[in-house]
């Protein structure tokens, strides 16, 4: 067991005050959890145990030494490669079931069955049906909303042997015509990589990483981006798109992020988790005068509805709703004493947030059917009914602040302020309705580049640490830095959303920024919402005329932790971009494997991963790719020396 | 590493005698490989190893004693569901991918871009096309093929949030009453858990366990159940229907088991795996006269195509193709030395064949675009080419037998005549067009009760030793034997299949068996072809007006060893059979998912899993359960005292 000090836990000042008060009262928190599970199985975390059939468990000694092979005869390099597209499949799996909700939620709206929500952006509407090929005049919105929803239900469907529509309407040629190069070196035929609908794609990986099936490394890896694709293009893209149908396109919001959101004289309701379905009804039943006065009628000051992880990024996106922390704060918040509810979708929630809040007058509320959690007070969001059950959650909430017990409340006080809503839409009004002035910028060597990054906390990285501190060192490489998820929300709380880091940046890009009215850390939004960041680094290769992998973009996913995680990397890499990743994926017992991801794959992709877990090597490898890149040197898809 | 002696290896003779072989020539086994794991990990064996997200691997102690919790928070009994459905997934992949590709190419056939295949048995094709609600008056064959095929094809799509097309038109009243029933238990509503697409269910299954989603261990095991029913009523069902549409629906055959099939005067080609597209062509090419002709001017006597697993299971039920073995003696055949060419599919393959087959002449043919094996010859299926590939396949297997080395050739003699092919309507059409009689005969108590058995092998077992043992102990008790995979194979090694055996039965099964002209133990298929069980049974406790929970039914897995059978399991269990495994299934780390799979699942579905390694203790129980089904005794219900 190693026994890390708060420092080494967390870089978030709030988070460190809350782990000595947790200390003190005797709460435990995951970072007690972790060092417990210390050390952890150095054969889990090489990739090489296999447990796909009833003759294993088998595992690949690591030192070369018997057994090398499992009881079936697999390699590591097969294990580690199996392994690893099933976590694609479940990151695939879980951005679609988000997308094909949102998708059926659209398809009832259009037909009147749900009256409960309604089309609340038309020009958004508009813009996806042409995307896809509909004929918008002359047909009412919900005639065109029920279109676009077939069409988006279709991805999860039909589509046995062709690619995906979304895919089909939205990706560049440019882009298209790279998957058939990089298919020929994997010796897959013409556009075999790309999609079939989403859901054939996860089962797919199931059926060929089952027992006895695909041995072949670098097909399973294959089928590994044509599963993370399907999400890429797919499920996240459905996911984006039509909320903002449903809910608004992102536009500028001043927000504030960390603990100090919660506010001691309200009723504080935080929402969690990743869907915005739900949450939109409580934000809004929790703005309604019956419900404010209620709250009055109890002695608090009002209903405070903040958020955590991808709710939260939904809602501060469209709402400007605070953001009281990211992954590992969901605990921490509780611990205030001052949350009255905690109200929960689907992903990444701790299953001791029920045992936990049962230490306060918290009430811990469920509302998934996919998403059941022992102890929780389980409130079933119906669609069909859901500003009923919004405002019934909030009136629980409001019931919960009378038990508070004063004595146990302990708020830190850090807050940081965040302009945020930046949609690939707002992106472009800023830019004067184009993205050429990007392009131009990017072209020029005013900016160096554009990085894109993505969540997680994850306790084996302090919280925080690498989200900032790479973010800080590409800023001051003069890259543009662009985001989402738990990532989006660290950066906020170390204050790199504030409009006025803008005066500390290299001259290149403080004066685009300026010129243009951008920050130079935008957040685009949940995780989900990497998707608007593959359409805008797509749409600047094609504006540009060149394939994404010779442009200056990367990614990155610093501090990842869960399988959707690996699917994004995965799709941004396939896509040409080099994506850093820390900590090191399970693929350490496959030299193999390991080699395609981080040099092989360039050859026909583009792109690759690189693993660095020091923020400014991290950050050189990605501005020295950016520059072999933007000099057009052959060396871009030579990613060894990188 | 624990040694042990040949006879603890397999109770097979011929593989007894390949082993002495093989130890002598100093050639590498499964069991070998087995031994060099052992022993293997005690917490992955009990299921309570997470690597579902990157804080981990985390791992459960299983003596009680701290962490007994994940770095979520997750406890062992979350662990333990999470990984169990996640098999149970994989499994329904697995046979959704073989239904799926049945359905595309039936489509493919019926709009007439596919000329190599035909409507084998159009009476079939009428029989499905009416269960399906299709009208086939004054429709032309190709015709109603198409839209029988579109029906199955939405059973992969489509139908996002209603129940499969197929389980709509197969699954009995009854049966679908009880769903609703068990479904109260679980707090599920309605007809929830009859599946939606196939698709669907699988992924799921991937959403809610990926890391911080589902924690309810009956929540996540009541999906596991919906995504199994999706694969008995859905993918495997429509596999058999289809299967029989284009290759025509099983009638007796007689047929020999074993390696003894393997002619050293011929050219021996071998198909492996799981699906019948391919090997029927092959089949068809081997028959030619071209083709024998070419062989014998090579020196050789013919071709020989004998068959491995699932392939030849579906072969044999057809064209009475001769069964070279189950799935351990894949490796045992390639070491007589006579085998030309191992061709094979998908699904239980080692992918040591590669490097053993060039210990020989053998050529290991790999077929699959989804199951390629580093060192094979690659000759992909094009099943718009599948005469030419099946003739190629022929050919290079003709080519090979002049490398033969005679010195090396070791062909164990011992083969077993089975009889073979009872299709649900083979067994009709031996009971005069209905199932009266056997229902009549379970009534009366002339035979006890059913057992459907599945395969596989799986080395930790003494090969066949659990499928014969078992069979024999419930033939004893008037038990009448039917079932399929590497069971039937084993069964028939082992003379169980040879129409004789019906003298050495009690009386009741042997005068039921007499007047019908049936043997005692029916060999119904391939794994997929559990499907033809289960609605054996399910049309016996339609016609006996009792839901199938109640009939002297029951099922077994013993020596199973993949995700597929576990996910046959759970679908019979589900349906209501008590269901006999071995070796357990990972899940003793948690007791309250084992006592659920046991016990608590009978509650409401009647059914429930029983693990048991003595052959006589498993036989006992099963017909236990029988016979407290038989007698209508509240107790059924009761599986505690079985």
């Amino acid at each position: 067991m190693v026994r890390k000090s708060d420092k080494e836990k967390t870089a978030d000042p709030a988070a460190r005050e809350m782990l000595a008060y947790a200390a003190q009262e005797g709460l435990e928190t995951v970072w007690d959890r972790l060092e417990r599970q210390t050390p952890q199985c150095r054969i889990g975390e090489q990739g090489i145990c296999c447990r796909i059939c009833l003759m294993g468990p088998c595992r690949i000694r690591p030192d070369g030494k018997s057994p090398q092979l499992g009881v079936c005869g697999a390699t590591g390099d097969t294990i580690v490669a199996r392994n690893l597209i099933r976590m694609v499949a479940a990151g695939t799996a879980s951005h679609s079931e988000q997308g094909r909700n949102v998708a059926l939620l659209l398809r009832d709206v259009a037909l009147g069955r749900n009256r409960e929500y309604g089309i609340t952006d038309p020009d958004k509407l508009r813009r996806v049906a042409h995307r896809l090929g509909i004929k918008s005049r002359r047909r009412n919105l919900k005639q065109l909303a029920g279109q676009v929803a077939e069409k988006a239900l279709d991805c999860f469907s039909n589509h046995q042997e062709t690619p995906l529509p979304f895919l089909e309407a939205y990706m560049p040629d440019q882009t298209r015509r790279q998957f058939q190069k990089a298919a020929e070196t994997l010796e897959w035929e013409g556009e075999a990589l790309l999609p079939r609908n989403i859901d054939r794609e996860v089962v797919d990986i199931l059926h060929r990483t089952h027992y006895g099936t695909d041995h072949e490394p670098k097909n399973l890896l294959a089928q590994g981006v044509r599963c993370a694709l399907a999400d890429g293009w797919g499920g996240s893209l459905i996911a984006t798109e039509l909320q903002d149908v449903l809910f608004g396109t992102p536009t500028v919001q001043r927000t504030r992020a960390n603990l100090g959101v919660l506010d001691e004289a309200a009723v504080n309701l935080v929402v969690h988790g990743h869907e915005p379905i739900l949450s939109e009804k409580i934000i809004e039943a929790a703005k309604s005068p019956e419900m404010q006065d209620l709250a009055r009628a109890r002695g608090a000051s009002g209903v405070n509805v903040v958020g955590m992880c991808c709710t939260v990024n939904e809602a501060l996106m469209r709402q400007g709703v605070e953001m009281a922390g990211n992954h590992l704060h969901q605990e921490l918040a509780i611990m205030t004493g001052a949350v009255e509810a905690l109200v929960v979708d689907v992903q990444c929630i701790f299953p001791v947030m029920a045992d936990l809040a049962r230490c306060f007058h918290t009430r811990f509320i469920t509302t998934s059917e996919a998403a059941r959690f022992p102890g929780s007070l389980h409130i079933p969001l119906d669609v069909e009914r859901a500003g009923d059950i919004g405002r019934r959650i909030v009136r629980t909430a409001i019931d919960a602040f009378q038990e508070r017990d004063r004595g146990k409340v302990f708020i830190p006080e850090q807050t940081a302020t965040a302009q945020v809503g930046y949609s690939v839409e707002e992106i472009e009004r800023h830019l004067g309705g184009r993205l050429s002035p990007l392009t131009e910028a990017l072209q020029s060597g005013q900016i160096r580049g554009i990085a894109g990054l993505v969540g997680c906390n994850n306790p084996k990285v302090p919280q925080d640490f690498l989200h900032i501190h790479l973010t800080r060192e590409l800023l001051r490489r003069n890259v543009l830095v662009v985001g989402t998820g738990c990532w989006a929300i660290g950066a906020a709380k170390a204050g790199l959303m504030d409009p006025d880091l803008v005066n500390g940046v290299p001259e290149g890009l403080k004066q685009f920024c300026r010129s243009h009215d951008i920050p130079p850390v935008l957040h685009m939004g949940s995780c989900v919402d990497c998707s608007r960041m593959l359409l805008l680094f797509s749409s600047l290769a094609e504006e540009s005329g060149g394939p994404l992998g010779k442009m200056p973009l990367v990614g990155a996913a610093p501090e990842w932790a869960t399988e959707k995680a690996l699917t994004i990397g995965l799709y941004l890499a396939a896509s040409g971009l080099p994506v850093h990743l820390w900590p090191l994926p399970p693929v350490a017992g496959s030299p193999l494997v390991g080699h395609w991801l981080t040099e092989g794959m360039a050859e026909g992709f583009g792109g690759y991963f690189l693993v660095e877990e020091d923020p400014v090597a991290a950050a050189d490898r990605l501005v020295e790719a950016m520059d072999r890149r933007r000099n057009g040197s052959r060396g871009v898809l030579n990613p060894g020396i990188v």
